[in-house]
Formats: structure tokens, sequence, C-alpha cells
């Protein structure tokens, strides 16, 4: 079984091709039923194509306001026969209709540790900010911006001074890892929603618990004896 | 050479205590001069008591404004010798009085990756806001709350549903580790500061550079294939 999904960008379409390349070494249980993108023209339509997904440009400006640009949205989906929707790297906020249609089955990818620098340029943000931990964060999606139930974080440290570019490679590298992770408990039927906890029920492989937890990190390294 | 500094506190100091011990076994080059609680009967000043420690308790409530209870703080500071100040645990915001009187040499520990959860209670705004990734900033203090340039960051992993109490307790336990750290970066006077970008200088030990850094931490953990 492989869940149906449909995933929406504007741009490069980075994590659409992590998802695919997972896909397609059989580590990633989801078909991608539908590509959309709300902006003509880029890449990652065409790394739809060269894998011979099916993709739309829907450009929201052609409608009238949010609500009828999320309908005709829900329209190709669901005609696509999509069951969750993920958005990477989609420049717009999704409204009621969308969420409505696919409930509980929309998740979004933000390259921060929310909520720290929800919102645009968020990998800016942090680096003007200068953060020592930087990050990226998948969630359910919900009607407020970058601020739905957490699923994954991840964290990477952070360079005084470094180019925001630097640190966003440093995180999208990342974010090519957690975003699949995420989708995979997805189509597993893995993720349990309890107001703003989200649990990753175990499965074949064993969570950490309490008692078998990751160590820290800490940026900049601890010197000898701290 | 050593730096005399001096600690504000509120409650149970074992910030101070993380202090105390790192002096105490010789990898901090520091001397406490004096310990200020504005609040009475605290655990930190028995601990202060207990290291020989001058401590002194200079309660708010005594003074009619932020201004006059920051020019009694910094008179007993500097009749102390004290050349920083870290604040432990100290609930109170400090005023320009006291950052002018020590200027960039004001650290405080606040237990959140900043700038998420700024302000009180931040272990519990982080479990109900449900992250996966929690921790504690050591910071210069600037006029806003919990929002100077940041020293050093550490990250934990933070369990869905789990009691504030029990990720506060491993959250504390690397405010331990990096506070005294920072400190001795303060000592040593490795701090640079460029606007919001804080560089810690190399030492004897060599510090990350951008290709050495530390592996990122990710949670929940990722599973095989991802």
């Amino acid at each position: 079984m492989t869940l149906p999904i449909g995933v929406l960008i504007s741009g490069s379409g980075s994590n659409l091709q992590a998802l695919i390349d997972r896909m397609e070494v059989g580590v990633l249980d989801v078909t991608i039923q539908a590509v959309i993108s709300n902006v003509p023209g880029v890449k990652g339509l065409e790394r739809a194509a060269n894998h011979g997904i099916f993709s739309q440009t829907l450009s929201h400006r052609n409608y009238p306001d949010r609500a009828s640009y999320d309908r005709i949205v829900v329209r190709v989906l669901r005609d696509a026969g999509v069951q969750a929707v993920v958005l990477a790297g989609f420049m717009r906020l999704v409204g009621p209709e969308l969420l409505a249609a696919f409930p509980g089955r929309v998740l979004n990818i933000h390259p921060a540790l929310l909520p720290s620098f929800p919102g645009l340029h968020a990998q800016e943000q942090a680096a003007a900010y200068g953060v020592r931990l930087a990050g990226c964060t998948v969630h359910f999606v919900d009607e407020e911006v970058d601020h739905g139930p957490i699923i994954i974080q991840a964290a990477v440290p952070a360079l005084p001074g470094e180019e925001a570019d630097a640190l966003g490679d440093r995180i999208l590298a990342l974010e090519h890892r957690i975003f699949p992770q995420a989708v995979q408990w997805l189509a597993e039927d893995r993720l349990e929603v309890q107001g703003r906890q989200v649990v990753v029920r175990p499965g074949e492989r064993l969570l950490a618990t309490r008692n078998d937890l990751p160590p820290c990190l800490v940026f900049p390294p601890l010197e000898e004896g701290f």
C-alpha cells in the first residue's frame, strides 16, 4: 500500500526531488499523483516531468481570492486521486478550503527551528539574528503561518557572520532528510496528533524513549573540562 | 589572572553552583566576588555561604523604581571589585544603569533556544508548544528581555506530551555545561561582538570551522534509509 500524495511547489523543488529520490530507492511508500506549482516555469515542474509525474501550473494570479484558488487546487488534487498534500517550498498560505479537503493530512517543511523565524527568508532571519543553532521543522499545516503541530525538527550549527546562503545550504541538506522521513511516517499512518503534540507511533524500528535519547548538540563546541 | 565576577540570582542558584564547581576544579578562571539575590532566603545564598562567597540580599521591593534598584546593585558589585556580571536565574529585567556600569560584560542564561520562548517559564512554553528540539542559550544582556547577542546554544530532544519538569531537567543539565563555558570565554577575553554576531576567538583548543562542524541533531531520530 502506498499513499497517493500531491506536492505543492513554488520554485526549484529540491524537497520534491528528495521525495522522488527516496521513492525511487524504495524507502518512501508514496506515489506522487500530482505536482502543482503556483509559479510558471519553475525547475520543480521540470523535475516532475523528468520522472513522469503529472504536473500543472495554477497561478494564483488567475483567481480573484484565496478561496477560489484553493478550490481549484483541491479539485486538481482530488481528480488526481491524492489523499495527502505536502508543501515543498510552496510560498502561499493555504486556506480552510484546502485544509478541510485533506483534514490532518497537509504537511509543510520550514527552514527554521520553529517557533523561531516563521515566514519568509527564515535562513536570512536566523543569520541576521546571530543564532548559534539553526535548523528546520516539518509540521502539520493549520491556518496560521508555519504554526501547526510539529512532527520532526533538526538542528545544525550556525557560524557567526556566516552568509545566509551557506547556512541555508546546510539547513537544506537536512530538510532533504527529515521531510521524506515525516512523509513516510504519514504514509505508514504512524502520526498521532494530540493537541499540539505529535506522537510518532513505534514502527518496525523502535523510536527513542526517555531513557534512550540522542545526545545534545552544542555550538560552539564545549572545550575540555566543560 | 582571574576575572572577578558578580552573580545575580533569584532562586536555587544551580547555575551558580555549576560555576562554583568548575572554579573549584580549576577550569574556570573567575573569582565570584559577590552573589546578590533579589529574593530573601533562597538556596543560592546558602550555596554562596557554603563556599565562603560574599552574598547579599537586595530586595527590589525596597526600592521605588528599577533605576534606584540597579544603582544599589551596581554599588555593591563595584565595592566588591566585580568586573563582569552574570545573571544565573535572576528574574528581573536589568536596566541601562547596570548595563552602562559593565558595558559588554553582562551575561545571561535562558532555558530556551532563543529567539523561541523568551520570558518566564520557557520550558513550560516549549513543552506546551510541542517542539521536538528544546535547549538553552547564553547571551550578552541588552535592554530587551532575553534578546542580546548569542554566545552559545545547546539543543536537547523533547518528547511529545512530556512533563515540563522532565524537559526542564534535561535543559538544566546542559545549562550547567554551557554557562561556565561562556563565562570562561569571557574570562579569557575571547568574545568579540560584531553587531548581533559573537565570535569566539580561538584559544588553546581550536574551535570548529566551516569544514569541521559538529553533526546535526534530529528528533525524533531518522529511521533506516533516511
